[in-house]
C-alpha cells in the first residue's frame, strides 16, 4: 500500500467508487474480492451516513500483479459484489486522462491558474477546449494552443448556442467541464445531461450571497469573511453539492474593489482543489452532498 | 506613543471614537487639539467610507501632563473640533471599568470562557450580574460570587420578565450586555433602549443559517466550513452590524452532533474577540456596519 | 456503522489501533475476523508509510451481538491475526472512563478550558488529581472538587519531588498526563515511565521557537504568524511527536504581551484538541510521528 | 479621503513612509504640513515600537490641488519636518511604476502566478526581464513577450554571471527583484547593493526549516502545519525581514511529494500578497522587522 496522493497518471491502477444500503460485512467482502485475486489495496477509505444508514467506500488497489484482466473487472465486481449488496459502483482506470472543457468569460485569474497548472503537468488532465461568450481570453488560449470558441450568448438564441456547445463537448470527447467564472446561466437540459460532471466556482460562501454581485452583498452585509465554493452544477443555480469552499478575513479598510481582488486569489485556489479532487477520483455526489475521500 | 494592546486599565488614557461628514483638515485638527495641550497620543487610526463621504478615528492619548482637566475634555473637544466639523463622537476613559451583565440559557462553554477570562484579569470589565430562563448556570455563577437571577419566560409574561430585567441592569449599574448563547429572542423594546451595548454570539457564518438551529442547517446543506458570528444586537434577529466571524473546515465525516461540537470552540473565541473590542473601545457602529480598529 | 465522533462513553464499542510491516491481505484479514464474529465496523482507517513499508489501522466495532466476550478479544486477536502479521496491537473498550491528571504552574488558562469541558462533560474522562509548583491555581481545583498537590521544586529536591508526583499518578490510577502549561522540566526518568501517555502544550509553532520564551523569540524575529503545538512527552524536550498544531496571524502592532494574549487561545484550542484526540483513542505513536485518525 | 487599495496607477497621490525617534506632537506636524498645503490625506497608519522609541509612519494623500509642485515636494518637506524631527523618509509618486526582475529556477508555478497578474494588470508594475539558471521558463517568458536571460552558475563563475547580472539590472533600470524560487544563493555582495529591493519566497514558515529541502524536514519533523515565508534578502540567508507568512494543515497521509504539491499554492499566494504590499508602499523595513501598513 501507499499513499493515492500522486496525480493517477504515475500509478497503474484502479479505482472504485460505491454506495450502497449500510450492512454488516461490507468492507470484508470487498476487502476479500481484491485480496482474493491478489489485488494489492493502496488506499481504502468509508463513510457510513448514521442518518440515512448509507454505506459509503473509494477504494484503490494495484493493478500489477492483479488477477482478473482490466476489462473484466467491471463485470466481476458487479456479479460477486455490487449486485449481492445492492451498490451502486462507479470504476476508475488511472492510466484513463480525463478530457476537461473551461467555460470562461472576462475574468481570467481561474483559467489562467488552471492553464498554469495544465502546463507544468500539476494534473493528470487533458484540456482540448474552452468555450467563451467574450473574446478576452481568446489570446490566453493560444498561448497554449487550445482551440477556444467563442458564444454570443442573446436572450433568443441560448437554446442553438447550448445545442453547438453540447455537440463540442462530444466532438472533444469531454470528460468534465469547469466553468472558470463563466457569468451565464446554463439552461436545465444542458446541466442535467452531465449530472456531477461540472464543476462551478461561485465567489460566496454559499449558501451566504448566492446570486449575482456576491461581493458587492458581502460589503453591504458588513461581513468581516468572504469566501469562495466550488459545487457541481445541478438545475438548482448555487444549490448544487458543495466540493469545497474556504473564506479569508477583511475588515472595514476593504472596500469592494478590495473584496473582488482578495477573492481571486480565494477562488483560484479553491477551484483548483475541487478540480484536484474530482480528477483524483476522490469525490461521490449522494443527493445534495459531497463526499470527498 | 506605545500600542494600544494593554488592557485599558493598565494605562491613563483617554480615548475618542468620531464620525463627520468626511474633510480635509480633519487629522491636522484633531492632533493639534491634542498636541497643543500636550497630548501625546498612544494610538490613532482612522477610516473613510468612500461610498458614503463619512470619516472615522479613533484617537488614545496619554492623560498624564495633558493641560485640560478630565471634566473638561468633552466639552472643550466638543466646542473647538466636534461642533465645527459636525462630529459624532463618543469620549472614554481607560481608568473606567466597564460593568457587564451575561444572558445565558443552558448551554455553558461561553459563560465559562468568558468567567474564565475574568478570573484571571485578561479584561478590563467588572461582571456582577449573570441573568438566566435555566438554572443550569446557577452552581457555575456562585463558583465566582457571581449574582444569578433566573426568569422562567413564556409567552405570556415576556414583557414583565424584561422590565425586571432591565431593572436590573439598572441596578447593577451595566453598560454592556453579552448574550452568551441566550436562546431567547429580546423584544425591540429591550434591544432598542440599548443600541452598540448588546453583544451576541450566532453559530454560523451570517448572513448563512440565520434563526434557529444553523448546524442542522449546514449539515443539510454539506457545507465544507461552518462559522460564528459576533454581532450588536438590533431589532432585526441575526441583522446587527458584525464585530467578529470566523470559521473552521467541517468534512462529510463529521455529523451534526461534530458540528456543534466544533462549533463550541469557534463561538467561544470569536465572541471573546468581540468583547474585547468592545472593552477596548476599538467598535464604532455606523449605520449596520462595524468599524473594528 | 456510523461516526465515532460521538464520545466513546456514548457507545458501546471496542477499538483497536494497529502497526505491522505492510503486506497484502491485512485489511481483508481485519475485517473478516471481525465479520466472522458479528462484529458491524463503525469506523476503520488505515494508513501506509510508504518510505518505511509501515501499515497502520484504527478499527472501531460494535460490541453489541459481537460473538467473543470481551475478555477473550485481545488473546483472540492476537493469535489469529497480530501473532501471523508481526502487528502490535492496543485494545481499548470505549466504557473504560480514562484517568487524567493535569499538571499546571501560574498560568491558568489551559486548566481553565480543561475544567470547563470537563464540567460539561465534553470529554469522556475523569480528573481527580492537579499536580503543580505553585500555590496560584488551588483555587480552582478547589471549585471543581479536584484534589491538588503543590511541590515547591529546587534545583535539589526534583528527584524526590518526582517520585513522590510517579506515586500520585500510582495511587489516582492515572492513565494520562497533561502538562498545561506546566513550566518545569519533567527528568528523563519520569518521561520514559509514559510512553505516549503525556501531552504537552508548547506555545510555538515547533520546530521554531523550542524552550524558553517563544513569545519573545517570535517577536524578535518579527513572525507574520504565531503558533501553538501539542505533543506526547519524550526525553528530548520539544522534540516529541506532534499531535495537534495551529497559528494565528500577527502583525507589527502586535507587542510580545499581545503575541501572549492572542496565544493563549490558541494553546487552549490546540491542547483541546490533542487531548480530544487522545481520548477518542484517535493517536498512534510510531516512532516520533503520530497518526491522527 | 478613500481607500489605498486600488493599484496605485489609478490614484494622483503621493506617499511618504517615515521612520524617526518618538516624541511629542508627530502626527499633528506631518498632518498640518499637508493640510497648510491644502492636502487631502487618502491614508495615514502610524506605528510605534515601544520597546525601540521609534515612530513609523506612511501617509497618502492627494496631489490633486496640493500646493507643493511635485518636484519641491521632498525638498520641502525635508527642510520644515525631516529634519527638525531627524527623521528618514522616503517618497513615491503613484504615477510611477516600479520595475520588476524575476529571477527563476526551474519551478514555474511562482513565475506562472506572477506573469497572469501582470497580464491582467492587477499590479501597477513593469516586468521586463527574467533571469534564469535554467533554460525550463525560456518559453513563458516568450509567451508574455519578456526577455529572457540564462546563465549557467557554477561554482567559479559566479562572481561574472552575478556582474553580468547586475548590469542588466542597471540596463532594464529595475526597481524591485523577485526571486520566484530561484535555487542559487545570491552572494553578499550582491544583496547589499539592493536593501529592501529583493524579496524571497521561502517554502517553510521560518524560523522553521531554513536553508534546503524544508518539505523534507518538515516531513521527518511530522508537523501537522506547512507553511510560506516571503521576506527581503539580506546578507543572512533565509534571516531578512519577513513580509508575509501563511501555513496549510497537513496531516501523516501527506507524504513530501503531497507537502511539495499543497505548498506551492501557499508559496503563489504569500510571494504575491507581498509583491502587493511592496508595489503599493506599504512595505517599511527597520533592522530586521517589516512594518506592513
Amino acid at each position: 500500500m501507499e499513499s493515492d496522493n500522486l496525480p493517477l497518471n504515475k500509478k497503474n491502477s484502479a479505482i472504485l467508487l460505491i454506495h450502497c444500503p449500510d450492512k454488516k460485512g461490507l468492507v470484508a467482502a470487498i476487502s476479500r474480492f481484491l485480496s482474493r485475486n491478489n489485488g494489492n489495496i493502496l488506499e481504502i477509505d468509508q463513510h457510513v451516513d448514521k442518518y440515512k444508514k448509507v454505506f459509503f467506500m473509494r477504494v484503490e488497489w494495484d493493478l500489477d500483479g492483479f488477477l482478473i484482466p482490466d476489462s473484466d473487472i467491471g463485470r466481476e465486481f458487479t456479479e460477486q459484489i455490487a449486485k449481492p449488496f445492492d451498490m451502486n459502483r462507479q470504476l476508475y482506470f488511472s492510466r484513463e486522462k480525463p478530457r476537461m472543457a473551461v467555460f470562461v468569460s472576462r475574468y481570467g485569474h481561474c483559467l489562467h491558474d488552471i492553464l498554469a497548472r495544465y502546463d507544468s503537468d500539476e494534473w493528470h488532465v487533458e484540456i482540448p477546449l474552452i468555450i467563451s461568450n467574450h473574446p478576452d481570453m481568446k489570446e490566453v488560449a493560444g498561448r497554449y494552443g487550445i482551440d477556444y470558441y467563442q458564444f454570443q450568448v442573446t436572450g433568443k438564441n441560448k437554446k442553438e448556442v447550448e445545442a453547438e456547445q453540447i455537440k463540442l463537448l462530444e466532438t472533444y470527447q469531454i470528460d468534465v467541464t469547469v466553468l472558470a467564472r463563466y457569468m451565464q446561466i446554463l439552461s436545465d437540459d444542458f446541466v442535467s445531461r452531465y449530472p456531477g460532471r461540472i464543476i462551478n466556482i461561485h465567489h460566496s460562501f454559499l449558501p451566504a450571497f448566492p446570486g449575482a454581485r456576491p461581493y458587492h452583498s458581502a460589503f453591504e452585509r458588513g461581513v468581516k469573511v468572504i469566501g469562495a465554493t466550488s459545487h457541481y452544477v445541478t438545475a438548482d443555480l448555487d444549490e448544487g453539492p458543495i466540493i469545497e469552499q474556504d473564506v479569508i478575513h477583511v475588515n472595514h479598510r476593504h472596500d469592494v474593489e478590495d473584496l473582488v481582488r482578495k477573492g481571486r486569489d480565494l477562488e483560484k485556489v479553491v477551484l483548483a482543489r475541487a478540480i484536484w479532487h474530482h480528477l483524483q477520483r476522490h469525490t461521490l455526489v449522494y443527493e445534495n452532498r459531497t463526499i470527498v475521500f
